[in-house]
């Protein structure tokens, strides 16, 4: 992706472009509500859930606005990225819908359902060593010979403006909301959301939620520049990737706090999800719920929109069962 | 429960009078789709999502119907069931509700886990030995003492008609549909759909779904009588029961096939439905897709409705995870 591209910070009408031009192929995800977590917490949850979203996860939102937004010229060659997470299998499913290959650069070493899932969507799978050096090597190979377009999983102002149509949704479903929380990894969901949110309805609080094994959000927003560590281990798997400059900007500008969960928090809250709502949703998902229990001064009282962000979750590998 | 009750065969009258009544105790549940699904099957579709229901299940639709169609003065005794499942759930709820006592007769080495979901509901338990005399006596003692009403988990007029509201609901959401399939144990939701679809909407077939391990209903469809046996084993631990008088009523003259499938089928849609349609569902609700699965020639090219009856699911114990 070209430096200009990257500089250029995504604006509310480029959201409401987006939501055009994605609606075909995205679902308007509903909204939950639970009369038990809103007992537990004293707060009135909405949430809006993205676990149900085409191919599993919000990021399908993002990746739809740039593969869609395309010239044909440009779109012939394809699309790459080298996520092995819910931005490949989203780029493969949008990719697939505009009938244009989709390049994926994935560690041999990653699961075996995994690349199933994304071949399943028609990515096309380049395996690289497992680090950082022979991924980006791999990766410059298969974009030199493919020409296809690189798009990032979250740094990527078509990707934010994707995003942003989730948070149009939900303000639209659920009037008068007091905050929003989504989980944070890259940014790429909560950069949306203070895209969307500062424009029509700026009063709405925006709070990132962060597990604290992989606090670099956390840490990045007190201290006022990024801080990005190098391989943080924590079983909310979409949330070990760092901020980047464009995520950077909206984080900083425009989120009032950052909270932070264990991962025993964690995953108490994802099985209690599943217990009572009755939702299959990856852990990533459950950090929200996990802030707002152990901050509940902070919600209690409130109208407060959290967003459940995919559903992708190897069912074999439950974080609550020991193997 | 008295034998003059017991007799009655609802009408779809007390199915409308029942929705009237417990319209403000349960969800309107919604009707999900799945394109992948509709892909694997070639068929259309519609899951009627009770695992979304108050207390988790359809059983409270049938629960809140009798519990509210009481007399002050009989209501203040109580109800009773001996179920240890969804039943005693939703008619500890449906008391609740109401403000009146529920009385749980559980056997003493049922999961500490169901006597913990019964007495959060409000139920109150009286333990007795694993064995149906001691269970009999335990249940006529405490019945004796309070004076509380039976309500049968599925046998009474009052349950089924409040089933009934299901399928209600479901021919509005979805108009024209060919066919209804519901899973089938004791055939409480297939009586109350049963009862309902053959009033309003007759030209719909219907399918109960019944696991291989436990085909007393299946048996009893092809021999033209009720054949109960003793202690089928099955992983959908819903449908052990067997047909009773009234429910094998409907189901004798309004049923158009009983289809059945082996454990590992269940246990394969069940983890699919989880996988692709991010709900928790329990094995029960499996079994009718698993059917559609084996018989496409049945439903290849038709618009069918099916009922996912209930998301209690024990997340420690997941089927196809070996412990």
């Amino acid at each position: 992706m070209k430096d200009d591209k990257q500089m250029y910070i995504p604006t509310y009408d480029d959201v409401v472009a987006a939501h055009e031009r994605i609606a075909p192929h995205i679902h308007r995800t509903p909204v939950l509500t639970s009369s038990y977590f809103n007992e537990l917490t004293g707060a009135e949850l909405y949430f809006k859930c993205e676990n149900f979203q085409k191919a599993g996860a919000f990021k399908v939102r993002g990746a739809c606005n740039a593969v869609f937004g395309l010239d044909d010229e440009t779109a012939k060659k394809g699309v790459a990225t080298h996520s092995s997470g819910n931005h490949a299998l989203s780029l493969s499913y949008a990719a697939g819908r505009r009938g244009i290959p989709c390049h994926v650069v994935m560690p041999r070493t990653a699961p075996q359902a995994k690349k199933d899932a994304v071949r399943g969507y028609g990515g096309i799978i380049t395996e690289c060593e497992p680090s950082t050096s022979s991924r980006e090597a791999v990766f410059a190979e298969v974009q030199a010979s493919t020409g296809a377009e690189f798009v990032h999983p979250y740094n990527d102002p078509r990707v934010i403006a994707g995003q942003g149509t989730c948070s149009r949704e939900l303000n639209e479903q659920v009037p008068g909301l007091d905050a929003v929380i989504a989980p944070i990894g890259g940014g790429g969901m909560v950069s949306g959301t203070c895209l969307t949110l500062s424009n029509i309805a700026p009063g709405v609080k925006i709070y990132a939620a962060e597990p604290e094994q992989a606090d670099d959000a956390y840490r990045s927003f007190k201290a006022g520049h990024i801080i990005a560590d190098d391989a943080p281990d924590t079983v909310a798997d979409g949330l070990k990737v760092p901020l980047k400059e464009l995520t950077w900007h909206f984080v900083s500008n425009h989120v009032t706090d950052i909270l932070t969960a264990s991962e025993q928090e964690i995953i108490d809250a994802m099985k209690l999800t599943w217990q009572r709502m009755k939702i299959v949703m990856e852990a990533s998902c459950a950090v929200p719920l996990a802030t707002i229990l152990k901050n509940k001064e902070v919600f209690a009282g409130k109208r407060v929109g959290v967003i459940i962000t995919g559903g992708n979750v190897d069912l074999d590998k439950l974080p609550w069962i020991k193997s």
